[in-house]
């Protein structure tokens, strides 16, 4: 049995327990001691509850006892609510007692400067095989065993959505939000201080629940970053999986700039992971429930065609709206439909296109309607817009979604207690009902996006294994910068493009490599202390002929001198000059949680005052590259306007594989710039190479495959 | 007294009435006839009801006269529910009666066909001076005189929002979120037809009224573009107004051009115009009632810096998070107020930066460190964000917002009955609350968007009387196309820049121009018929000496007889050839609803494949120019990038002045395009200039300033 299975078993127990210890409760109302066995208890849990405190005695009907010990049963979980000191020796005795894992609520470990009990508690777990949930939990709560061992809120409104947060207030307001609608949850955890058992481990625990059809995750950020990928490529087909990110904006807010470095903010990074590996992202938490919601209960679509079926003129025409704004196809109504509508006893000014503005409020209108869009395949998803009261709504809906091959979502709003009731009841049957017509077409673009991920076959999607490249650390302060000539010859061995070129050590040297090449050429200084050549003068362009090489290698010589007095200088490079065109970013960075990352975008203004760019995790698939190609927003520019036709797009994607190859190759690599990257129709040409390697330790058993290490030295 | 007030009046008197005769009641409560008495009973109304049915009888414990002229009393009001075709008797009926007013709830006029009908009814009032709200209407609920007169729903709970909505069902909706958490509404209407009373009244008319703080409105359009804005310039600063207009992204999926007609959706321009007349835009009906509810409560706020106070982490992340994406300053804690958070009995692990994250339960902690940050004015706006039950938030909050400078909001979620009934309770204390971090942080945006605007000079902002240069009718299909030589002296009118030219009719004579001009320069064909100039060839560019422009001159025009051969050619424009520059577009529009508008971009990649453009309705203010100027993503480009200095700025936003005096000026005026204008650190050119007039009506009676049209035939 691997770790992971392990643990999945480890948390099926726990979560199936039959005999919950809950160490430190307490009669004092305001204590969590006694919110958590109020809530416990509220809850409904019917296995055999052991309260324990010192104090012994009775409370809200139990046996109290005064010691973990003394528990007369075996335990299969233990909740602990004692103090942070006094957990090491609970979760001793909880062992003894034959507990397989502890849901440690208590709080004062790591978050409160206590590394230490931290781990004291990690190494009982290991040494006593106790597996552990926390420490610094709101609790966890599944409702297939009626076990809601949190300190609040009590839910007992059991659904198919599983929250994984590492906020206990998130974790509370997503469920109370799902109980009050009618929609319900299957499970509930708080993530804490994840000692032990991981978002990564929730994750595969909840691919294997049948009584959860969907995950949402409100994540500030991952215990180990390959491997949740890893894991999330492995769950997402099965269990969709929606994802809120904390910390969205600080790294927006740096200011953009040319190079790699400052572009890569690690939110940017975190998002186009998750996406890349098949999560939806949410941009706040009602959006995480919302996404979530349709993803639980949507079929999953076969297009993007969606039909509006409303009541109102007015929410059809914000169905509408959102639709388009979220990229979804509205598509006219099939001829053959159409006659059939008019068949149909409809409100003589019901409007028959799409969105279908039905002017009624007769239940009977929609389920026939519906059918018939269903009959005529008219969309892949149906949106019942009621904005009024429609009576009998839930019942039609409810034989509608038996029937119907399409997805259906609902909007209900402005139908005062009609709506109210049957917005709970119509959830209590699994269709997703939304207070807005906005909110439920965004719901059902986060269907369309994870059905149009999943339908990508797989070999083309992924083949990487991608934990095979673990987040190498390395010393950022022993970084240097690899002079061009080196990183030209690395560009190489990737098929990676460079103009013609040659080195040169002295002005006449330079003159007859040019005129080997051919005019007009360009000459980089070469030395290992000037990294942004062109502002020190390293750089002369438009050298027409030999006598203009000559004069530009001492000019350009001379500037740098007098720029970087101490730079040392190893000659030049002499490269063919590129025609102009269009010019693109590639970039690869260590990011810190997922390693190295490749990032893509336009150069110039695009990257500059847009920040348009777009990353993948490395190593990238064949889709990847062109899908990171795509969405940026200056993509026309690649496909051809004004008359132009596209640009070697192929290429670029080819290009973008090398790239991720290169990095996974070299994990010394820490960052890598070409910029530009001059794109033609037929062909594209990296004219600069800035390239910083780090040191790493000295035997890497990481599993990289053992290729020659770029120098890290400055002997070059 | 103006129509304007008569019109205020009218509607003070129906909302006020003391006798309304309900006209068209039924005893069957599928029908209009009694929903609307069932709705007028249940809202409380206090004065006299005067059911009306041939049937006669009693209804609900009232007596139901067989006929309007049988109601013994003096109307106030009719409120109609008959057939559209009893419409005009039952108003002639009610206009014999003394009734100021008709909500004429009937459907069946202009929407099902029946124009006549609807040019009857306004007939009528205008013989008969009844004044009208509808037909086609949900109703009219206005809660100060417990008057709702709706089908639907009964809204009894009074707060200070006003609801005007073009959909019955968003009135309906709107309405219900705002009574069922307890925030409240002053109004609620339906717009409908808008045969006589129309949007532009109800706004003259809540700003007025005292129970209103502010508006809501759902437009799908306006009635009179020019009269709406400038109603909206008049009572925005006196009651903050929040719009959702309904159809945002057809336009926005016009495929991108470079030319400002495709460019110029309509919805952008609405949407441009409202803001720029002091209106607060919302993207979703949900974020309409969001941003509408922190206009109506919170102070205007000095300026934008917020400050979150939080029970929990995960949601003070949110709150910072969605805070930075809106744009909003999160100040680092004055040092004094530190020492003195330090003094207070705080949690031990409480978070004392910016967002502050107290850990706490006790609503006296957040009273406390509230007053502390007022007390060191810590920040414009405060975020009291609870994710978690807080007993005593509502008395807190109470006690608070009455003694701090500061603007409040709240955020409440995840605290269960506590938070349900919190949320009651503080909104009914005028505090606005939101279900989450990230939708109050949006409200608190709206406030400070709204209250930047007014913070602005007035004189600053407009002075321009907008409704003086209304939208002429012009007919498009006796459009033409102005020849640039005449273009250019329209330009030379407006002091708009055009680089140094002369015509020409021969080789010869084009070669002498450009040998008195200087070299380089640019030939351009001048022909009636020839508008795109490149594609047909009639552009010569870089032409560096005599003998080039004349083989210039002769190789464009065979270019243009063979793409165009029946142009009739009328010679060349010499012109010097500018520099390279930055390229940016203005252009100008009639926009069908708004009338002349002006358009500016950056030019190429820019506006082509970003759409990148910003919009404002003619005549502009200086601020309007520097503005429009300021919001283009690309503003970076001119504000210099890339070590290049600030491009001529002021100029061009003088320029922009130009363009809106010059559209102003000439109604005739369809479109006009400058594209590009090369934008130089110290002056600016206009390339090209294309124009299309259209023919206007004789004697345009509008008060246009009466200067000389430009000729719309095709005699140059």
């Amino acid at each position: 049995m691997s770790g992971t299975e392990a643990t999945v078993r480890a948390i099926h127990a726990a979560f199936n327990a039959k005999s919950v210890g809950l160490v430190g409760v307490s009669s004092d109302p305001r204590k969590f001691g006694y919110m958590a066995l109020n809530t416990i208890l509220g809850g409904g849990y019917e296995g055999g509850i052991y309260p324990v405190s010192p104090k012994g005695g009775e409370l809200m009907g139990l046996k109290v006892y005064t010691s973990v010990s003394e528990i007369p049963v075996k335990l299969d979980l233990a909740v602990i609510v004692v103090s942070a000191e006094s957990v090491p020796g609970v979760l001793l005795e909880a062992a003894d007692k034959g507990a397989g894992a502890a849901a440690i609520l208590s709080a004062g470990f790591r978050e409160a400067g206590r590394p230490d009990l931290e781990d004291r508690i990690a190494a009982i777990s290991l040494e006593r095989g106790i597996r552990l949930m926390g420490p610094n939990i709101q609790g966890i709560n599944y409702l297939p065993n009626k076990l809601c061992a949190m300190f609040f809120p009590v839910i007992k409104t059991k659904g198919p959505l599983a929250i994984v947060s590492q906020s206990g207030s998130v974790t509370a307001a997503l469920s109370e939000w799902a109980a009050d609608e009618g929609f319900g949850i299957s499970a509930a955890v708080n993530l804490g201080n994840q000692v032990d058992i991981c978002e990564s481990d929730y994750l595969e625990f909840f691919a294997q629940d049948e009584d959860t059809r969907a995950i949402m995750m409100y994540l500030e950020g991952v215990k180990d970053g390959r491997r949740f990928l890893e894991v999330l490529e492995k769950v997402a087909p099965q269990k969709p999986i929606a994802i809120c990110k904390a910390g969205r904006t600080t790294a927006g807010q740096k200011s953009a700039a040319s190079h790699t470095g400052s572009l890569a903010g690690s939110h940017e990074v975190f998002e186009a992971a998750c996406r890349q590996f098949g999560a939806v992202m949410a941009e706040s938490v009602e959006a995480l429930y919302d996404r979530a919601k349709a993803l639980a209960t949507l079929k999953r679509p076969k297009g993007n065609r969606v039909l509006t079926i409303s009541s109102s003129g007015g929410a059809a025409t914000l169905a509408c709206d959102e639709a388009e704004a979220q990229g979804l196809s509205v598509p006219l109504l099939p001829v053959g439909m159409l006659d059939e509508l008019k068949k149909l006893k409809l409100p003589a000014l019901a409007s028959l296109s799409n969105p279908i503005d039905l002017i009624s409020l007769d239940s009977e209108h929609f389920k026939q309607v519906a059918s018939l869009a269903d009959k005529f395949d008219a969309a892949d998803l149906l949106l019942m817009s009621f904005a009024d009261p429609v009576p009998g709504a839930p019942e039609a809906l409810k034989q509608l979604s038996a029937k119907l091959g399409a997805s259906v979502a609902v909007s209900y709003m402005g139908g005062g207690k009609e709506e109210k009731a049957g917005r709970v009841e119509i959830q209590r049957a699994g269709i997703a009902v939304y207070p807005s017509p906005e909110r439920a077409m965004q719901g059902i673009a986060a269907a369309v996006c994870e059905a149009r991920y999943h339908r990508t076959p797989r070999e083309r999607r992924q083949s990487m294994h991608v934990a095979r490249y673990p987040v190498a650390a390395g010393a950022k302060d022993k970084s240097h910068f690899v002079p061009e000539p080196q990183a030209i010859e690395l560009l190489a061995e990737y098929n990676i493009p460079y103009p013609e070129h040659g080195l040169a050590e002295s002005a006449e040297e330079a003159a007859e490599v040019a005129r080997k090449l051919g005019f007009p050429v360009v000459l980089k200084i070469v030395s290992p202390h000037v990294i942004h050549k062109s502002d020190m003068g390293g750089v002369r362009m438009d050298l027409l002929d030999e006598h203009a090489v000559r004069e530009g290698f001492e000019i350009m010589v001379a500037c740098v001198r007098t720029a970087v007095p101490e730079a040392s200088i190893q000659g030049t490079l002499v490269c063919c000059q590129a025609e102009p065109g269009l010019e693109v970013i590639v970039g690869a960075i260590q990011d810190p949680v997922f390693g190295p990352t490749v990032m893509f975008g336009l150069g110039g203004v695009f990257a500059e005052v847009l920040n348009d760019v777009s990353f993948r995790i490395a190593p990238l698939s064949a889709l990847d590259a062109e899908e990171m190609i795509h969405e940026i927003k200056g993509y026309p520019l690649l496909a051809g306007v004004r008359g132009r036709g596209p640009m070697a797009v192929g290429q670029l994607a080819n290009l973008l594989l090398e790239v991720s190859r290169l990095v996974v190759e070299h994990p010394e690599m820490m960052e890598l710039d070409l910029n530009p990257i001059r794109v033609y129709e037929q062909r594209l040409l990296a004219l600069d190479a800035r390239i910083i390697v780090r040191a790493l330790p000295e035997n890497p058993s990481n599993g990289h495959k053992a290729n020659k290490r770029i120098s890290t030295s400055n002997s070059c």
